[in-house]
């Protein structure tokens, strides 16, 4: 329907009918496949990621059930793998641990809460469609913020892969108390651990290039490495069970109950509704740019698009399914997504099988995991979290451009100093910041006439004709009130400095917009150029800006002419340099 | 000295010792007259405006010296006459009341402290040249200030002009309370306040016509019309005294010290400089503004500058020397310094004289003021805030630009609703907000050739030839994180409804940046419009944006040309139509 009604505008569409109409026993085949890798990818992740939370692991199970159906209804991208990751969960532990003890009751309930909160304030933004809001969390800021975050997790993992007891903190305290508790490393935990982390990193470089060599079809080696942190976990919980590790010392995740996702009933208490709301937009917008940003990326390569308005809806749908069914905070994961769409997801169907996958877990596997070391589950998080970590962004918006150079060390600065929350609200100021500053310091550059032609460029770069009567100047901004007076200055010093001046041009092809302090400013300015027997014009003003000074008294009041083009004003007025 | 030696760049310079050598007796003469009727104006209101900001009467005395001296050393504006005045003395009340109960010496203590803190950051503003950072104060957002405040300070008024006794608090609350003491009315307090008020207005607008219909010389009834309020309160002072008000109810000013400004230290306590910070960076701000825009108004009409980052200094020694001599903020006043240009000051000596005249006041008139009644006070302020109150602004940029016009009125709303703080920052936080939103959805419109010229507009607007094997896209806003996205969609849209499209030029007429994230979206349009098989161009790139794209791999990779006009690409590309 190419003209819905106005009421339909305000519904959220579903996908689902149209996707879901031209599904074939072909696209199941496809799907299934993806989905049993993805499933096989999720378990260890959710587990992990919910005790990077600081939940139960049991939780990270429950986040990748409801979740995942709700998407699969609304979601507009075909292949994203929506489930719990890594920086959402990070935040989630930064936003609650400062109202809840880890471990405690509160603290789920404060996380079921949050994705509560989440869910609301994304279905809001897409009903109203907000989503243009993710524009304002540059590239830079983006890859700071991600790169921090990565650090900042491996960081906090360091102490379970070495055994030691320690609060969580900033990057530096994190360190710093590692190293003061060097004594108390426990040499069997690190052992599984390191083991582990080295075993996960030969699976990601060297499992599948071993496999097609022992002769294994490149699919096939590919589902088997994606597999590895399965083969991990399997792997130590055995060595811990047979060898007795738990009884010298290693820490294992004990009792995970057996069973489907619980329902659940967030805290309906203002108090906590008014502590969480700004952790929860943070997490909102962070999850939508991580998730739409894939989704872009994923849709681009089969020439789909996705509807970032839709997006919003659908992870909000996600996040509230989360919140009554005992999950916390989701969003569509990075590398999960991109292995759905290698392992051949042709739609959101692949999800209800993850799904259905994950659910299978809750309920068979959960008693198997009784023995799985804490250690493989930091490993696992480690590895994950290292491809997060990418640093060339410095490098390169240092050589283009400092002010993003900028942005990203106060967001990177920010992260590792005092957490994930304080660093985004700074990168995201000081990007404003710059860019604020950049436009009140317009560039305004005198113009004269290319010889032969009928074009106008800056007299300091190019060789140019100029009349001693006329000033030509091109004003290369938009017009608004922190840049208004640096016009003024401008045209006031350029008058004192040539005495015979008669006519001043204002070139007005870069300018987009004049605001109210603005045309104050153009009033002062033609008020000064009259007293002193100066006449100001303008030249290609715009549509839009011409159509609002036909409103104002200004085009009245002003002695000179508005001229269509810049070479007609100086055929008129200076016709000798013509 | 045109080229200072680089450590004098960045000291404080001394107008005093360029205009002090020229000093003549003839310069004496004007710059007397001018600081007599000053004073005259400045006794009263000095008096009332400590009273507004909920200080001893003395203090605004105190005040109305040293910071004078001090500006009459730094200042750039010859006839700027700085001391206390409405706005800041109503942010003053605004920003110790929380701290401390009104008339203790904590409250004063905590006023020097404020002055202390307002004078370091306008000197270190001005030493770092942040002279800039006041432009982000929108004219309709001062403009609803402005007014809101004299609205607000206009309403704290009225409980003495009736002698009742209430509390402060926001404009509502202040007319909502004032009706429901109604009763407590203190009739001859009204008749005081009332006939003090119409006598001021008289005094206003009448008083200066009948004198010179009288027989006096303009001038002479100038500064009798000046005097006025110094009438008001000899009149109602001697009433009080000859009939006994004072028995009878009239609440008077009392005993008011006699002597010298003291010597103060402002308090030191690291609690009160954290909670005291914000409000002094906003009416180190607000002082700023009205104190400069007073002062390049009235040095446009005798063609002299003021420098605002000496400026800066000079508020900012000002406001510092307030905080060692028993006084509170300062800043220029505008009434006050038109008086004073009026007048026919010439030089800064005419504020010298004038601390003179307000030292002779604290020394000796002070007893004379015990029984002037504070209504008579209130009535003077009244009538000097309400020059402050425009609303035509919400009329005009209403007309103009709607977004002007609900910067207005957030800041009145806020103001009026919440008080001066939240009022101006609400302002401020609105007005940028709106700027950001414009600039994030950029205007592109596709060009088209105006035939018979070498000039491109609007195709939606002009008569002009294109051709479909050639899009011209103009970009109208400088390329960054927010707007960048909506470039991306722009051009994915128009392709896909252009099936015989092989060229797309981008005109980069208006485009004065391109930031790392803008960069990232070109790269991405030039990738996606390579696989659909149609080629990018670019035309009239900025000399500083072609500087930068040059240091990228984006000039390398782009497949199609960089023209230096975009008559050359259509000449190029699509002959046909030239």
């Amino acid at each position: 329907m190419k003209h819905p009604s106005a009421w339909r505008r305000w519904l959220p569409a579903v996908p689902l009918l149209s996707w879901g109409r031209e599904y074939d026993r072909q696209t199941w085949l496809h799907d299934g496949l993806a989905a049993l890798i993805v499933t096989l990818m999720l378990i260890p992740q959710s587990l992990a990621y919910a005790m990077l939370a600081g939940l139960p692991p049991e939780v990270g199970l429950y986040a990748s059930v409801a979740p995942l159906l709700a998407y699969a209804v609304f979601g507009s991208s075909r292949v994203l793998a929506v489930g719990p990751v890594a920086v959402v969960s990070l935040m989630t532990a930064a936003a609650i641990g400062e109202h809840a003890a880890p471990g405690s009751a509160n603290y789920w309930a404060a996380a079921t809460t949050l994705a509560l909160l989440s869910g609301l304030m994304l279905t809001l933004m897409g009903v109203l469609r907000l989503g243009f809001l993710a524009n304002f969390l540059s590239h830079p800021v983006i890859a700071g913020f991600m790169s921090a975050s990565g650090l900042l997790i491996a960081a906090g993992q360091l102490k379970t892969l070495l055994g030691v007891t320690m609060e969580g903190g900033t990057f530096l305290q994190t360190l710093s108390g590692l190293v003061g508790r060097w004594s108390q490393v426990h040499g069997l935990t690190l052992g599984v651990g390191l083991g582990s982390l080295v075993f996960l990193l030969w699976v990601r470089r060297g499992l599948k290039p071993a496999l097609i060599r022992w002769g294994l079809r490149p699919l096939a080696a590919d589902m088997l490495a994606k597999a590895g942190p399965v083969l991990a976990i399997a792997l130590t919980t055995g060595l811990t069970w047979a060898l007795d590790w738990q009884a010298q010392g290693v820490r294992i995740v004990g009792q995970v109950p057996q069973g489907l996702p619980p329902l659940t009933w967030p805290t309906w208490d203002p108090a906590l509704w008014r502590e969480l709301w700004p952790p929860a937009l943070l997490i909102s917008v962070v999850g939508f740019v991580e998730s739409v940003s894939v989704g872009q990326t994923l849709a681009a390569k089969r020439r789909q698009r996705i509807d970032p308005d839709q997006e919003l809806v659908a992870l909000g749908a996600s996040n509230l399914s989360a919140a009554f069914t005992g999950g916390y905070p989701v969003t569509g994961g990075f590398a999960r997504s991109v292995v759905n769409f290698d392992a051949g997801a042709r739609t959101p169907a692949a999800g209800v099988m993850t799904a259905g996958g994950i659910l299978l877990a809750s309920l068979l596997l959960t008693p198997a995991l009784y023995f799985l070391p804490q250690a493989t589950l930091a490993a696992t998080i480690v590895v994950a979290v290292l491809s997060l970590v990418d640093f060339s962004v410095l490098r390169r918006t240092w050589a283009y451009a400092k002010a993003d150079f900028l942005a990203v060390l106060a967001t990177l600065v920010g992260t590792l100093g005092w957490g994930v929350e304080p660093g985004l609200v700074v990168g995201v100021a000081v990007s404003l910041a710059l860019f604020l500053y950049r436009t009140s310091r317009p560039h305004i550059a005198e113009v004269g006439l290319v010889v032969g032609t009928e074009h106008f460029r800056n007299v300091l770069r190019h060789a140019v004709v100029v009349s001693p009567r006329l000033l030509s100047l091109r004003v290369d901004e938009s017009l608004y009130f922190a840049n208004s007076r640096a016009l003024e200055d401008r045209v006031n010093d350029a008058v004192a400095q040539r005495p015979a001046l008669v006519h001043v041009v204002l070139q007005c092809s870069a300018i987009n917009d004049i605001d109210a302090s603005a045309l104050e400013s153009l009033e002062a300015i033609d008020a000064r150029l009259r007293d002193a027997g100066v006449t100001l014009h303008l030249s290609e003003v715009k549509g839009p800006v011409m159509d609002r000074l036909r409103k104002t008294a200004f085009l009245k009041t002003l002695r000179g002419q508005v001229f269509l083009t810049h070479y007609k004003a100086v055929c008129t007025l200076a016709p000798e340099i013509v």
